[in-house]
């Protein structure tokens, strides 16, 4: 598709070289070390174990990495660590080329717990973080309950204000508030982030309910027992990730001091006063979960990681193993040389790669926030937009690439030795915890569509339509924080896109844009009926749902677009450039081809370009084929955590 | 859609009945005499037993099937069984309502195993089949190598005949040609029926490969060790089908008797000389193959099984889990209320109908061409095609199906406890065994292109576009038996099928009919361009695969249509009949929908209609949303093989 051939004087672990420096980013030297750390085969999920032992042994190599100090960015000096959130971030994204059942042990102690009280707390539980750093204090992240995944601002659990005792009362009022799916609480947490609606009364006046809040509750002794009033039970085996001790947690008038609510965001005065410095209920838990975007952004990290190792199995056993004969050479045909096998994983490890790109934006986005001390509220309100956008994209594609590259391994891609079929296993969930890939998608059109007003927060369904259509925002429209070359390449190319060169890259950009815009106008054309007279404002979101999660979708690929765009435009020219943009192209074009129904009929493709859309995942297939080893050297991932019984290339 | 709306006085459980007829069949006393056996939730996985325990039980459970009679309709009275072929492929996929692990072992027993000795042997084996039925005879099928999965004919194990001892020599000349993946291989089996090249000389010449062949090896002693020159080994942990004792086999020079020979299409006299009464090596080759078609109609049969337990299970979830605030009735909304939900869920409903009444039709004509005493060998070769089509088109379905049911659920999706992620992890491999799909997708093409030319078996990619370039026969065109009712619809259909309307059967077959035949003309205009000098034929099969793989997925949607008209030609006008268009309907509108882009292209459907059919998806979705319970309950499922812990509606 380009012009330029790569220039074949370079020699491949060069070009790999030069790709894995774009690829690693900022937190380049936290990935080295992570590398150094695990090539080791001994850090690989063992299928012979029973439950027990996973869960026995994955607690040991969290004192591994315990020991190595893994954890101790994720926390400010002041709590006791080196205060470097992206490195944090990056180190957990790491483990995903290991083991995620390992990635979740620790995203749940050091990120989700150790989150809640780093960033819900204030001083006064500081003491806590050394201990869960060094794990000498085990805790979960008691969030989720039997009744409410995704709808949390609905948890029944509650925690009334005892002003008598100055303490809080844990209770489980229902079958259905049961704290369930907990990371740890099957076994080995001794505390929990336990989020309950705080129910508290002002001196002379009647209990409030001032929604959902977190507060630190022991849960076991020392020896593992529960302590009296917490009823713990173990979700026993699941779909994958079998060293995670996932469980459920029952409280029956459960009492602590009133000290154990993280009151970073409000606080209880000891006559039961509620006071807090936001006002607004729905801002203030909006502002509280904000906090806790840093599991979702890891999540969305180690899914990338699982994906691209998974990528590198199959692409690496397709360029090994041949069957059936090709004539012209007597041997039989390397599978990667046939174009179904092309078809079905280079536009993949193209949309890897971008993913990647985007994922480490959205990292250091992330640090850039949680590191500085002024709060610039849209700023954070775009940013868990984007998290939940890229977490739900992220997570999906993973999906579908491992489960590709477990089917192209054929009946070895199923063995447990080879890898692949655990990888799937464990990976499955990510695209339904820290949030619903469905409900998170919805995220983006919903913030968008509203231009991020905060009165959108705690709306429901119906009356989020009705608000759109009440105040029709245009200002969606311009895409916030444009970047400076993208805007260049807009500038360059020619608006009537149908008519210019698809190799372009201001025509792509173009396209992938126009896309999610035109998708965004219409469901917020549809909104407007929200408040017609006869009209059902909840049947009204219903019936464009499908466009909303179009639009988070569309989002997603255009500002992966815009990464992979910004990483082309900081390399120097070079044989690595010239290769990373035809990975660019294929997932252009892949992306433009996934969507061609829906481009044909808007219109903004003809039947002609259609067919040379197609025509071009081809032939970048077909260009990138003798630069797939490459392509996956470039993810740098160690050697020993590649083992598989079936030969790779 | 449909005008007349779905008459209300007849109750749910009637129309569930009613439909359950149509979809049980001809061999719906099996079904019922199923239903009845494993109405007991002990039938179902344990996810808490380690590989050695499950391995154990599901040989107990196999027991009781073999008590039960289940093997015998497989083999003929002649053999000791009762000759019900179609009885027999349904009482095995019956037990994919059960456990897929147990389906499987039952599969490599009674139906690879057994099939191979009843199909491949004459009287001097069917000896054995008495022990096999009752289990005294543990077998094995061993055709997969490690470097040959797909590729049957290129197999490495050899058996020389030693005339001088009257014996072939069985060996594994190559780690390669390592037996793999084989069930029963790794503990259970004792006896393994297992191909190879045959190479014997007649007297006075030199020794010839007579291409492969099937040989009863015994390989354990009673005691289950290997025998000499025979070693086995496990493949170990599994991405599912944990029970499965999948293993390896070597053979070094084992002997056995020269009538281990399964002999019914070839034999070795005495002195060596090879006779057969098909002369040609490839015709030989493929007849033998095709006899063995029981395991990929099976395997297709207890796929749909699986994916319409997972459907139930998910749509019964989702009509009692209620998420989100619906304002209007203050409540919160159930799953199956959201569009979303429903467009994830109905469309594959919908498929699973379609598929299903297809995958009865396969059994049927499986039934009746292995009943009948003639040959009728176009007949068999147009059975293998529909048989390998249906296998891959139902397993994608399926695998599609149950892991968007798992999502569907949610984290409670995840629990083993609510069996899904154990029917996912159990069904991954059914798109890989017994045929992989995309090798099995192509083969429809194949055949149609080449007209079923006898001489096309045993062809390379490049010598099968040569083939086609050379003869380039129409009459692929002429659809092989068509049928009456389709015909007639198709003929009241107006052929400007742009202008008609899009609800009507005619216009929908027509569609569906074009879409094939255009994918078909279109591959053999491109194969044709192999014999041109300068072009390589394999370069040219391999720029054409994505389409020759499109024709038979077209193929296998268009004869689940017309097997669903002729579904519905055969029942009365009553309520369910009017539930069952409105199913057939979906079905149809989300296939158009699956492929618009392509529709689009071939301006085969306007802008317009491309928009009517996505709006059409969404009213049959929200049409069929209040029976969406007893669409469900028509498949018959026992309620105790519907045991989870999360609640069902």
């Amino acid at each position: 598709m380009t012009d330029s051939a790569i220039d074949d004087t370079v020699t491949d672990s060069d070009l790999a070289a030069a790709l894995r420096a774009v690829l690693d980013g900022r937190w380049g030297s936290v990935r080295d070390q992570a590398r150094d750390e695990l090539a080791d085969s001994s850090w690989l999920p063992d299928p012979s174990l029973t439950m027990q032992e996973a869960r026995d042994r994955v607690l040991g190599q969290l004192q591994v990495l315990a020991k190595a100090g893994v954890p101790k960015p994720g926390f400010t000096p002041q709590q006791g660590g080196t205060g470097d959130v992206g490195a944090s971030i990056t180190a957990i994204e790491m483990l995903g080329y290991a083991d995620l059942s390992l990635m979740v042990k620790a995203g749940v102690q050091w990120g989700l717990f150790g989150g809640a009280v780093a960033g819900l707390g204030t001083e006064r539980h500081f003491g806590l973080v050394p201990g869960l750093i060094d794990l000498s204090v085990l805790g979960c992240f008691a969030m989720t309950e039997t009744g409410h995944g995704s709808n949390v601002q609905q948890l029944e659990t509650t925690a009334h204000y005892d002003a008598a005792t100055e303490e809080f009362v844990i209770h489980s009022p229902t079958p259905s508030s049961r704290k369930d799916y907990i990371g740890g609480a099957a076994e080995h947490a001794r505390v929990a982030a336990v989020f309950a609606q705080l129910i508290t009364a002002a001196p002379g006046a009647e209990p409030e309910d001032r929604g959902v809040h977190c507060f630190v509750v022991p849960i076991r002794d020392d020896a593992g027992a529960d302590l009296p009033g917490v009823t713990t039970s173990d979700c026993g085996y699941k779909g994958g990730l079998r060293s995670v001790d996932n469980g459920r947690i029952m409280f029956d008038q459960v009492r602590v001091p009133r000290t154990a609510l993280l009151n970073r965001y409000a606080d209880v005065e000891p006559d039961g006063t509620y006071v807090s410095p936001i006002e607004n209920d729905n801002k203030r838990f909006f502002t509280m979960l904000g906090t806790l975007i840093r599991g979702r952004v890891a999540v969305g990290a180690a899914s990338g990681a699982a994906s691209r190792k998974a990528l590198t199995i199959a692409i690496r056993y397709g360029l090994g193993r041949r069957q059936f004969e090709d004539p012209s050479t007597g041997d039989e045909s390397l599978l990667l040389d046939y174009r179904m096998h092309q078809r079905r994983l280079l536009p993949l490890l193209a949309r890897s790669y971008a993913f990647a790109l985007r994922q480490n934006e959205v990292v250091a986005e992330l640090h850039e926030v949680q590191s500085s001390t002024e709060v610039d509220q849209v700023r954070q309100r775009q940013l868990e937009a984007e998290a939940a956008s890229n977490k739900a994209a992220a997570t999906w594609h993973s999906a579908d690439a491992i489960q590709t590259a477990r089917e192209c391994c054929g009946g070895a891609g199923y063995l447990a030795a080879n890898q692949l079929s655990t990888i799937r296993d464990d990976h499955d969930v990510f695209t339904t915890f820290e949030g619903d890939n469905l409900v998170l998608t919805q995220l983006v059109a919903k913030e968008q569509l509203t231009a991020f007003a905060e009165e959108m927060h705690g709306l429901n369904a119906a009356g989020w339509a009705r608000f759109v259509a009440d105040t029709a925002r245009s200002t969606f429209l311009e895409k916030s924080a444009a970047r400076q070359i993208v805007q260049t390449l807009l500038d360059d190319s020619d608006e009537n896109f149908e008519e210019s060169e698809l190799t372009k890259r201001g025509v792509q950009l173009r396209m992938l844009g126009e896309r999610e815009d035109h998708l965004l106008r219409s469901a917020a054309q549809r909104m407007r009926r929200a408040n017609e007279p006869d009209e059902d404002a909840f049947e009204v979101f219903n019936n464009a749902q499908d466009h909303i999660i179009a639009v988070g979708e569309a989002h997603a690929e255009r500002v992966a677009l815009e990464a992979f765009v910004d990483a082309l435009h900081g390399m120097e020219e070079a044989p690595a450039k010239d290769l990373l943009r035809r990975v660019c192209d294929l997932y252009v074009y892949a992306t433009l081809e996934k969507h061609l129904s829906w481009y044909l009929s808007y219109r903004m493709v003809s039947v002609e370009r259609a067919k040379a859309i197609r025509r071009g995942v081809n032939e970048l297939c077909a260009e990138l084929r003798p630069h797939a080893r490459t392509l996956v050297d470039a993810f740098g991932i160690p050697e020993e955590l590649l083992a598989t019984e079936m030969p790779l290339s």
